[in-house]
């Protein structure tokens, strides 16, 4: 397949080299002169079966492609698919940003206007942060094991678009798990971005006390890292799911205050015990195992009761009539 | 020096071979046979320089001790310090408990009663928890530059008894921190006691989404690590500090209400955006690096100074009257 890759950071150059190296044709884009430079550097040196090539302009990458993957930061994707409706591309288009619904606004908005033939897209978001950014970071195994949501909505999405893009990332060896955009960015916000609020606030407060600063060992430093992620980047990701983040961080909001209470109660011990009992459950039951793999109909119905199960998919049919598809199986807390 | 340590799980264990290593005569015991038949069989594969034994009962351990290190989790501490008094035992004490306060009370209730002479007490604490646990995982080298408490009650601790403990712990190459018991249990309800209750709120409520569940990643493995903690365990420590807990988690809260306001303002990203940064400024400045080492009276007031600044004591001079200090430097974030 011919795919162009627009941004070429961390996960934009993990997957222009994990599609090169799954035997596609592959070409990047970076707005960054210095960022294509480097890419062209590695492609030169990369082996025959692994190479892609790098395009100095988007209108350039899309020309041939019958894939675009956008992994630009949200601010950016609007100008993307700008150029991509002015190019007149008209095949597939997905993205890697860590929110969908307002993706979905935008590509209604900028990519399916003034044409007659309409791209396709399908909304995705690779789990696969890291610490480390750009291009020189990229690992085309970053994706091996990790969850890769595709948005399937209703009234919007192709399943065939869906399916041809699953096939797609089911070879990168990612867990493809369906959902529509809104129930993904409810789902983020609880597990990415009240994280980041949680991480922040318990970093600042202990700032007050330099003896604090001094004691902090295991649990603040697992329960701060990703406090020290950039504050406009966390902003960006927070503040675009301001709708989905508000009720989750009240729900954080809500325990933490009955926590409190049970520190005031007349049994402090006895009553945190209780509080803490269904957290440590969830905890350990964490991450999902996957349940025996079965086949399930390629069905939107069926793709989005899986997604919402907690399941994924590990593998298109060849006739893309079924799924391989897997359920977290039932653990018991160690 | 004859050292005696009751309770040889991993803190104790490792108390009992680091001091050994370092050349003193250690004795140890625990109320588990099981676990002094264990301790036994490792004191027989030891090398001859970080060799101890294993006593039957405390009485025997403490015969003929110089310093007593009470490692047995808070609920145990009064029947220990019982059986201190009872044998008529006049060295020193020091603990290796969570909270300090606490500890600090029952010394007064149970040691220091019906005794002629009194046995000093120096309240300790290392920062060095683990996710293994048990003398199978002991470790000499556990405190290598991890910060230990040290507590210098005003009107209660020997200064004398102070440096005699703190002389013995900078060998193990810990940090050690002078603090009163009120000032550590502060602090460690900060970075420590409301980390495991964020961590078990953030991992209770996404556990209502199977989806959320399996799109976990980083932020959300690291924000709930200490989530799957036994919650007798964290409802010991968080609830018997809940004095000092209470209000760590209110300023966490009020953190976070603030953070709610910004994403229901007018501009979510820009509001998040300035609540941001006070957290990432302050997880780029942690944890604490040493600034150069300064010589410093060996009196309780410049020593509480200098733990509330943050730094902390790597050695006490042989002749008792000054210590060489370490403060924390300045440290400009990336």
């Amino acid at each position: 397949m011919d795919v162009a890759v627009i941004g070429l950071g961390l996960i934009g150059g993990s997957v222009l080299r994990a599609l090169a190296s799954t035997g596609h044709r592959v070409l990047g884009y970076d707005a960054d002169p210095a960022t294509r430079a480097t890419a062209r550097t590695a492609a030169a040196q990369a082996p025959a079966d692994g190479r892609w090539q790098v395009a100095r302009t988007v209108r350039d990458a899309v020309a041939r492609a019958e894939l675009v993957v956008i992994a630009v930061p949200l601010p950016a994707v609007a100008g993307v698919l700008d150029e991509l409706a002015s190019a007149g591309y008209t095949g597939l288009v997905t993205d890697v940003t860590s929110i969908k619904g307002p993706v979905q606004a935008l590509v209604d908005r900028h990519l399916r206007v003034g044409s007659d033939r309409l791209a396709g897209f399908v909304g995705g978001h690779p789990m696969a942060g890291r610490e480390t950014s750009g291009f020189g970071a990229a690992d085309p195994s970053l994706f091996t094991g990790c969850a890769w949501v595709l948005c399937l909505e209703p009234g919007s999405t192709s399943l065939a678009d869906w399916l041809e893009v699953a096939e797609l990332i089911t070879r990168l060896n990612a867990r493809v798990v369906p959902a529509v955009a809104d129930e993904h960015d409810r789902a983020v916000a609880a597990v990415s971005h009240v994280p980041h609020l949680m991480a922040s606030a318990l970093a600042a407060v202990a700032a007050d006390d330099p003896l604090a600063g001094t004691l902090g060992a295991g649990s603040f430093r697992d329960g701060t890292r990703v406090a020290a992620t950039r504050p406009d980047l966390v902003a960006a990701m927070c503040g675009g799911n301001a709708a989905a983040v508000g009720p989750a961080l009240d729900a954080v909001l809500d325990a933490l205050v009955r926590a409190r209470a049970a520190l005031d109660g007349p049994d402090p011990i006895d009553g945190l015990r209780t509080w803490l009992e269904p957290g440590s459950a969830a905890r350990l039951a964490w991450p999902p195992r996957g349940g025996t793999p079965v086949e399930l109909p390629a069905e939107s119905d069926a793709l989005l009761r899986l997604g919402r199960a907690g399941g994924w998919v590990t593998r298109v049919a060849d006739d893309r009539r079924t799924v391989t598809a897997v359920r977290p199986a039932h653990r018991d807390p160690a």
